[in-house]
């Protein structure tokens, strides 16, 4: 199977933008990931997918050619992928399977959300779309209300404290300040999130991911097209997994199996185990999704996630940093750039370009990314082209 | 570059269906697909792509892996594809690829829409979304007059009268009325086209879709898994294209440019040209769009689609059928499902299949599938495994 690389990668700020539209976020995406890539031409870029929920229901249809328009890409075949906030992640990976198909050379994947103009209905609304429409959303669950039963439920099982999903949010604020693209990037105490009032017990404000307003894009390229380029982070696993959209459906409320799953595909394809790991980017939509994301992706046992966080082993200083960007807590999460955004910081750690937050030269980084509350997920392993052979390597039979 | 192969096809009835839901109509689309494959074990698919535009908004986030879940292929990657009416046309063209780049071996890619419990009002909305939103549809602008100024400057343009869009009409009324899927499944006169209700000057209501509930499927199989298969229809070309997505944003209200590259791609990657083809299926949302489509996919010259429609060469014992289904107008136009819909029928006729609609031996067939009013295009040439040779074989440089 022909490999593919990361050749450029970047992203708008994020935040709220009042003054920006989803075309115009896009765009700044867009040239900043060409800028990256040591720019394009015309006529380089041969295949493009989107990302985007459709937040507020401006361009539900054919958002993906409107901005790959906008960006100058007229005519090229541009897909819109959504699988809720994992729908960047999943345009990545159909990006990654367009060029080992031999069908594209160079192809642009990312994704877009303007969410700060909606109303708290609307925004409740279009969260709530993520989860199961007859018995969560219309039932009355909102989006935090689905994840406060995760927290729950977990920290009665491993009788683990609310403090442990206050750490997370202490942690990834302090790697957002250090981020110029992040929505919340100022720093907050363990005693700021504890003390935040209440969204859904037993999350507090800190808790919680705001809404944000943002695009992220990355150019995938087929070995061959890579060579022209002067940086290449190779994408060494791909996996993907969807289950129930309902929680209430599944089994379990302690785990996330679709995460399990596309992980264990990525994994398997790369050829590699977490131990070869040295960084990660989670979907931290909610303080309890970091903790389930470091048990589901294998960083550690299951019920280990709260001896991680509360040891400091996932700072950016630790064992092993996960969310070097500020996570989608601080950075934000625009849905449909989130999984992008994700590959973004990929790209700089591997490259050397991640300014304050960067890491002593990382080798082997994923990117974990989870639409609704698990009912899709999908998984990255990205490396440096000289990255050591790994650990556990077994020939890497694709997944 | 390997092959890939439908090896199953299948839809749900097409209409109206107030006792059905999204989930069980894409059910009898996926059960049809799986019987016309043979029959499937558990695991056999692993991957699927799913298109919808989710009119009526009851599901907009993660609709895929609802909808397979259903199915029982929970766990397998599935991808929600959007682009418009052309969701799964992509859709299909997404499998291709991911079954030409080594990663799965069968594919679902299927498509749904239920549209008949929508108001009015909240149909116009929902059909509009496809259109440009800030200057077409918020400016009032509906679907059905975007394809009206076509046909208004189309006519203008060639001096062509509009009993030539009542043709188009009465001919796939004509072919649905032998489609048990069928929704309009009746046939109609020239004097019931021209005399029925003006819509939108100069289209009147039998140059106009229906809107209706229905899901259509495919199984989309590399070469290696094809081989189980009793049924195999070569995916011999695919081509995509998108454009602006504001018809007044185009040079051209005569033409659709995305439909004439994606159809120039699709010929290209199957070293054949139009005259190679035995029968096509034609995005008719309007009967405007069948002439363009005539056009731009180069069936006959520029002009020329008048005399093609009326000299009776597309009917179905003319020298090109096109839209031995019924086409959108008469079959009906579930907007996710269409795309898949056709390819249907393009299996069907390449096995034998298609009932009192079977052509004589046709080998080859093409599919053409666009996003609202031209902002997106997706083509495909299918192939008996034994087709002739292409009257202009040139080696089938890929696209």
């Amino acid at each position: 199977m022909a490999d593919a690389y990361l050749v450029g990668a970047g992203q708008s700020d994020y935040g709220s933008f009042p003054n920006e539209s989803y075309r115009s976020l896009f765009r700044a995406a867009y040239e900043d990931a060409a800028e990256s890539a040591g720019g394009l031409e015309p006529g380089d870029v041969d295949e493009a997918y989107v990302g985007t929920l459709g937040v507020g229901g401006r361009q539900l249809g054919l958002p993906g050619p409107a901005v790959t328009e906008h960006v100058g890409l007229r005519g090229v075949p541009c897909t819109r992928v959504e699988n809720a906030c994992a729908a960047s992640g999943y345009a990545i990976r159909s990006a990654v399977m367009a060029v080992k198909s031999g069908m594209a050379d160079l192809v642009l994947a990312g994704g877009f959300e303007v969410m700060t103009d909606a109303s708290s209905e609307a925004t409740r609304y279009w969260l709530g779309v993520s989860g199961e429409t007859e018995w969560e959303r219309m039932a009355g669950t909102t989006f935090s209300g689905v994840y406060a039963q995760m927290a729950d439920a977990y920290l009665r099982e491993h009788g683990a404290a609310r403090e442990s999903l206050s750490r997370v949010a202490v942690k990834n604020h302090a790697n957002g300040a250090k981020n110029p693209h992040a929505h919340l990037g100022f720093p907050c105490t363990l005693e700021d999130a504890e003390s935040a009032p209440v969204v859904a017990d037993p999350l507090t404000l800190y808790h919680c991911c705001p809404t944000t307003d943002g695009a992220a894009a990355v150019l995938v390229a087929s070995e061959e097209a890579a060579a022209s380029f002067d940086r290449r982070v190779r994408v060494a696993g791909v996996g993907a997994s969807t289950d129930r959209v309902g929680l209430f459906q599944r089994d379990t409320y302690t785990s996330i199996p679709a995460s399990r799953r596309a992980a264990t595909a990525a994994y398997r394809m790369a050829g590699v185990d977490p131990t070869d790991l040295d960084f990660a980017e989670v979907h931290d939509c909610f303080a309890i999704a970091e903790l389930l994301a470091y048990e589901d992706l294998g960083l550690c046992e299951r019920g280990g996630a709260v001896g991680m966080i509360d040891s400091g082993a996932t700072e950016i200083d630790g064992r092993l940093p996960v969310n070097t960007s500020g996570g989608l807590k601080s950075k934000g999460h625009p849905i449909g750039a989130t999984g992008a955004g994700q590959a973004v910081e990929a790209f700089e750690q591997l490259t050397g370009d991640a300014g304050d937050r960067q890491l002593s030269a990382p080798q082997r980084g994923l990117t974990h990314n989870v639409g609704g509350s698990g009912g899709a997920a999908v998984v990255h392993v990205f490396e440096t082209e000289d990255a050591d052979p790994p650990a556990a390597a077994d020939g890497g039979t694709s997944a």
